[in-house]
């Protein structure tokens, strides 16, 4: 029972707890329990303490529900501060650091009534210098990155839900690896006070998810975007862009497969589907995208690569020298031809619903020491977007595979509910 | 001559300490006498350790120049974290907080070899609730805020610079209330990790400066924008748009006198200035601006606002209450509405090539429990464009007033040269 438990979505247990059929204490006990049984393997958590866990959860098991995600544990990746645990964000130059605050997105969810589980494991300053976490799935493949720990929990069934950021794929591509939902949200969507920066222009507070629905419940919660009406049909059939991209040559041939079948799909249910093309000029921004990853980055760890260059990785360290050589001039042409692509998509989206495209490359490579290509994400994120990935079948080594769908910008509430269609059609 | 050295402008002194004229040393020392002698009466630092400065001063005395600004000291406003000095936020919630880092800002002044002078007041979280600083030219008015001690502090030599922040008009308003060149540049110039936000969407890092070419030597520094060539006189005479705004009523007789004073002296200097008006819709920004500085700041203060209460001065509890009760959509509404309006901005200022506008209603005004209105100042912010108020004369209570120019987006480094042609026009 106890290990079914922590395998319900969070709007299940969430009904349960709130018919009090269930209590947040005995929850949070089962995935405890499951993090027990399979930690050692996965190395999802930087930070776990039972006792505090259980603490808020009977706490939460006091009190009327305050939201629709009362009583429900949520991770939290280690590069968002929190008052009562420390936060790392897989630095040794922060070791053992303790915020003294929580962050927004933090204070939001317990404002309304969720259990702060525990950090998640993140890649150095949510970077690219791989952490510890493993495939839940396969232990010898990546789990993706930056929000590692936040997809390998959610697909391991440790926590039902986890926050993650994006500033290239880090929401995206980990979930797709680890076969659960993510959602990168429309840029400005969750406040970001207290968030340690990557790149400020990009940086995305995201979700790790069960379901769309799930997606959708932890967004209200974190930004009052309305809640769609999940129990009903949409009233009419999607409007969708197929959009390989020009990058489409980067996908496997099962991914590439996948897209085309589940284009298939849609159509069978009902749907428009027409080949959808990237704006003009925004084939540039593949590689511009850098420009202003890199510029930004190096300054928003001047202080740590000033004080403390020794303890930043070697991965990580020539990224910020490529971020201190670029001039101004390129990360302002970079920015100008972000928001002019910007404008152009938003013209060209007016008559879709949303645009279907690969998550990622393929399955999560079966190596350790990459966290995988973010070619499938990086451009919406520049474009600030809404994006969802929903699992979608295996790969050739039996990794999830996923599908991505791409939304108006901060049409992010329909986006979720044409996702929970797509659920529901691929299923 | 110690009295006269910590009246030099940024500039000045640095080239003096590249040549070995001057030591670092010694113009600390100068501020740290004048700041002994006036501080009691203007209040304008939250902290300050001499021997710490003094300290810093000495090694780079023991350098070779590291840049155009090296020995020269900054005051840093007290929302922006540092490594070394307490940041306290003016709030009790943070009363002698140690943050572990410097911000990105800080950490690039450093590496540019300035000093760190010390902290400057602030309003609580840079907000409305007044600090206790004055007005240097008069302790019964109001330095503006949010920015109070840094324009204190460079209006009252202490120090040559200082940084602010513009959420509303907290570096633009202060620094016209206390005579001195105020400069907010383009959203996304000066990285602002490490900054305690208010409203991530609006907050800009902004300047206190004696000089338009000391702004800009301090945002060189910071951002790397070219450093335009101030001993030339521009090639051509400026294409000016006069800018009265909705508003004008609200700004007073002197003001409004001043303003077309300063077009009519422009024009006798060669310019061509012809009336401009704001974008079509961008009056309801006015309004509507409060929306998203009240949904944001809540957010951004969730922590606080949950756990201290208490701790959160009457006026500030309202504004976060007000963000609470604000729907996503009327959030989403202003954003948009911004988004439509630089846009229209940008295309309207095509042919210009800077708009005069007041920086503020008046003089300060004589009360200390309120900083001023923000009229001229938000829509500007919010529109992300760069503004710089120079000094320009005095009102009827003999405060300073000052002239505002605004720049096109991302066009900082031509905005500053104009602002230093307009300094030699008004001189």
């Amino acid at each position: 029972m106890s290990r079914l438990l922590n395998e319900l979505t969070a709007a299940e247990t969430a009904r349960r707890i709130a018919h009090g059929k269930l209590t947040s204490e005995s929850l949070v006990a089962a995935c405890l329990e499951r993090i027990a049984a399979r930690e050692p393997d996965v190395r999802a958590w930087a930070f776990l303490d039972a006792e505090l866990a259980l603490n808020q959860a009977r706490t939460l098991d006091r009190e009327p529900p305050r939201g629709p995600l009362h009583g429900v544990p949520v991770g939290i990746k280690d590069v968002i501060d929190t008052a009562d645990m420390p936060t790392e964000y897989n630095s040794p130059i922060y070791r053992g650091y303790q915020p003294k605050w929580d962050a927004a997105c933090v204070a939001l969810l317990r404002q309304a009534g969720c259990v702060i589980l525990g950090k998640t494991v993140t890649t150095e300053f949510a970077n690219i210098h791989p952490s510890h976490t493993r495939n839940p799935h396969n232990p010898a493949h990546t789990p993706g990155g930056s929000s590692s720990g936040s997809a390998a929990a959610v697909a391991d069934h440790m926590v039902p839900l986890a926050l993650g950021t994006q500033t290239g794929g880090s929401t995206i591509r980990p979930a797709a690896f680890c076969g659960v939902v993510g959602y990168k949200p429309s840029f400005n969507t969750i406040n970001r006070a207290g968030l340690k920066f990557v790149a400020e222009s990009l940086d995305t507070i995201g979700i790790m998810a069960r379901s769309a629905e799930d997606a959708m419940l932890c967004v209200h919660v974190l930004s009052g975007r309305a809640l769609p009406d999940f129990s009903h049909a949409p009233a009419r059939n999607p409007r969708i862009g197929l959009c390989h991209t020009s990058r489409w040559h980067e996908a496997d041939g099962l991914t590439q497969a996948k897209i085309e079948g589940v284009a298939a799909l849609f159509v069978k249910a009902g749907a428009h589907v027409a080949d959808f093309k990237l704006p003009a000029d925004s084939e540039r921004l593949f590689d511009e995208y850098t420009h202003i990853m890199c510029y930004e980055s190096a300054r928003a760890l001047a202080w740590e690569y000033v004080h403390h260059a020794d303890q930043i990785s070697a991965s990580l360290r020539p990224r910020l020298e490529q971020g201190w050589a670029l001039p101004r001039q390129a990360y302002d042409t970079a920015r100008e031809l972000g928001r002019v692509c910007r404008r152009r998509l938003a013209d060209q989206m007016h008559d879709y619903d949303f645009l279907l495209t690969p998550s990622a490359c393929g399955e999560a490579p079966s190596q350790l020491d990459t966290t995988g290509s973010t070619v499938f994400n990086r451009v919406w994120t520049l474009l600030g977007v809404p994006c969802v990935t929903i699992p979608c079948g295996k790969g050739a080594h039996g990794l999830p595979l996923g599908v991505q769908l791409v939304g108006r910008f901060d049409a992010d509430s329909e986006l979720l509910a044409w996702a929970h269609w797509a659920e529901r059609q691929i299923a």
